[in-house]
């Protein structure tokens, strides 16, 4: 078999095995990630052995110590796995819930019940966690689930796959429940982006550069998000400690996140008072800040900032400053340069908030909290899946909901149509 | 500027004028979309004369007298546009609503409200009826919508595009809100399928074949259905004149739609005496049974049926007719030859209904009742955009609600990340 029949071969084997993952009851699916917990803290010598196969190739490929050491595993790490395992055992089970249920004029009940959307393909990069951490929801929400990990992970991730499979094999599953792709080679990824007919949904993790790539090729449904521009406008009446505070929190707490602040916008009738000191504030964190003019007359000591400063990711310590006349500029700012990901106002006017709250129409809006909440965690929608900063089927950071659909279902009593 | 300039001055000027769109309140999409129903009935006239020009040019084509009725625009066929436009004033308004709220442990309020998409693209035929349909449909919703119909219909199609767009601009509105896409070449359509970065969704309407060329073309979602091949389950336990009613109303109240049943599984413990009547009534109905040997073991006039009947959507006076031995058959058959759309058992059994709920995964599952019943007007969504066979962001019939999505609304009081 050439690689692009055994990736159609794993392609048409996970459809089959979502049939029986779709019935299959709640306990049994926590019973089973229970299972895979226990397994892979068992099977830890065994996983740091072939993690270290994955590691001896990156040296001599010349991995960075960053990129290594994202790579590694070690009992503590391993023990990470497991409670992730553990915790998405003890989320709700999202499958068979009615959302809404009505009655039609000729008595028929009407709703709506969750259930599985198929089969998942997640393509990632580096770390190994990521193998079990999306397996999980996958499997949580009645999902077969296919993975593509890096290849420099390789040896690591068939071996949590194995040591989950094992676990599928038990629970009386079919092992093509879950698969990791055992080829490193481009043409397995291209292929697996063909099987329109057997994967409902494409998810990759990673840099820009991957998901582009995985866009660009996908005759499947690709979730994705880009890059997050994310503001926070201070208005007029923004108390000033807990815009600093939000501020500071966005900018400087994890710069190289996707949620980390990248444009503030500062109300013209505060900008004599708040610039000079959010300026302070945040030299004394070493944050470049790079204004516009009318920034600048506040703080001379700012870099110009250029057009490309409006549009930019930093992902570093450097944040974009503008004054702006009032909320309709900032609304129109962030319609203009902003990537749909998250925008925060700091106020205490009602009116203000409520407007922001409607007319940002980004995939997270905050009043009065860090841009950084804005991940599924911290949502609480329980773990993440990953993020969409485009329209279609999620919107923002997704959770195990997102990882289904709904059929309409009908109650009848022999009705039929006139 | 070319033709493909002008595609991309619609779609940009499309994706400016949603934001407009996203904001207006009620009342206003409401008033509009009366006045929009006023002008046409006002301008019928001028519209008449307009399709006269269609149907003048199609008659020189060549086209068939059906299609050409279906081309046709007359007094009655106007209003009938006119009252579809009230209607849809009629309808709740998605837009805004928050479909969930909860409270976070540290007290930020997060809630899910419901947006407009933004730009919605319709890909359809020659009835120049959904031109005005789904132009209210999506801007009900909130968002703006380019329109691009077939050739056949162009000049009733811009007419009623102009009598709306007065309305647009006279309601203060950008006039890009809706646009009907003025080129009838090849072109232009996959020009508009190339605008990812102003266009968030198309719809296609109309047949497999249209829908294909859109899906091939696409680098923008599509919502997309190809075929319904529909099934009933006559159980064991059902009730013969409740089956009879369901097949018959399935198969002939209007063979050529796609919610119509194209295959009739029998349970074999009542094969003996059902088939025997069923086989009577539909031959009264001139229904032409294809049956598997069991079947045609009680109806030896039936034609055999082979492999490809299973998979067939007649849309015509012609059933396949198939002998399973439970339950378990029937969900396994309908699994491997539906087309996910629509699925009925006819059951006295709780828990056969109960199962058949649970484990048949299309789009529209029912209980002792017609498949015709899957439709967005009979299932209570007010109106249909459209139908969707595959899971990503709607599954089964689509109504204003699927012409959005939800973002994230955070209400907090200085929280930030620890």
């Amino acid at each position: 078999m050439t690689i692009a029949e055994k990736i159609r071969t794993i392609a048409s084997a996970a459809r089959q095995a979502a049939i029986a993952l779709a019935k299959l009851p709640t306990p049994a699916k926590n019973e089973l990630l229970g299972n895979m917990a226990m397994a892979l803290i068992n099977n830890a010598p065994h996983l740091i052995e072939e993690n270290r196969r994955d590691l001896e190739a990156g040296e001599k490929k010349g991995l960075s110590s960053a990129m290594l050491d994202r790579l590694m595993l070690n009992e503590v790490r391993i023990k990470a796995m497991a409670d992730g395992l553990r915790e998405v055992a003890a989320l709700p089970d999202p499958v068979g819930e009615v959302t809404r249920m009505w009655k039609r004029p000729n008595e028929l009940m009407v709703g709506k019940m969750r259930i599985p959307l198929g089969v998942i393909g997640i393509i990632y990069e580096a770390r190994p966690n990521v193998t079990a951490d999306a397996a999980a929801l996958c499997l949580k929400a009645g999902n077969a689930v296919i993975l593509r990990g890096g290849s420099e992970a390789i040896y690591s991730n068939l071996a949590i796959a194995r040591i989950l499979g094992g676990e599928i094999e038990k629970a009386g599953l079919p092992a093509a429940a879950l698969s990791v792709i055992p080829f490193t080679e481009r043409e397995a990824v291209l292929e697996m982006l063909r099987q329109e007919e057997s994967i409902d949904l494409i998810i990759p993790r990673g840099g820009e550069s991957l998901i582009r790539f995985v866009v660009e090729h996908s005759k499947i449904p690709v979730i994705k998000h880009y890059k997050g521009v994310c503001h926070v406008f201070v208005d007029a009446s923004a108390e000033f400690t807990m815009a600093e505070r939000i501020v500071v929190n966005g900018k400087t707490q994890r710069p190289g996140v996707c949620n980390a602040l990248e444009t503030l916008l500062i109300h013209k009738d505060i900008a004599e008072t708040f610039i000079p000191r959010i300026s302070e504030t945040l030299g004394n964190l070493q944050v470049e800040l790079r204004g516009d003019d009318c920034f600048r007359q506040f703080n001379p000591a700012a870099t110009p900032a250029t057009e490309e400063d409006w549009h930019a990711e930093y992902l570093d310590l450097i944040l974009a400053c503008r004054v702006v006349d009032d909320l309709d500029e900032a609304v129109a700012h962030i319609n203009r340069y902003g990537s749909l990901h998250t925008e925060a106002i700091v106020t205490s006017d009602y009116a203000a908030a409520q407007r922001f709250i409607r007319e940002v129409n980004s995939s997270t809006v905050l009043v009065n909290a860090s841009t950084r909440f804005a991940d599924g965690n911290q949502l609480g929608l329980g773990a993440e899946i990953g993020i969409s900063t485009t329209k279609l089927h999620s919107f923002g950071p997704m959770g195990l909901e997102d990882l289904t659909t709904t059929k309409f279902i009908v109650y009848g009593d022999g009705q039929i149509r006139q």
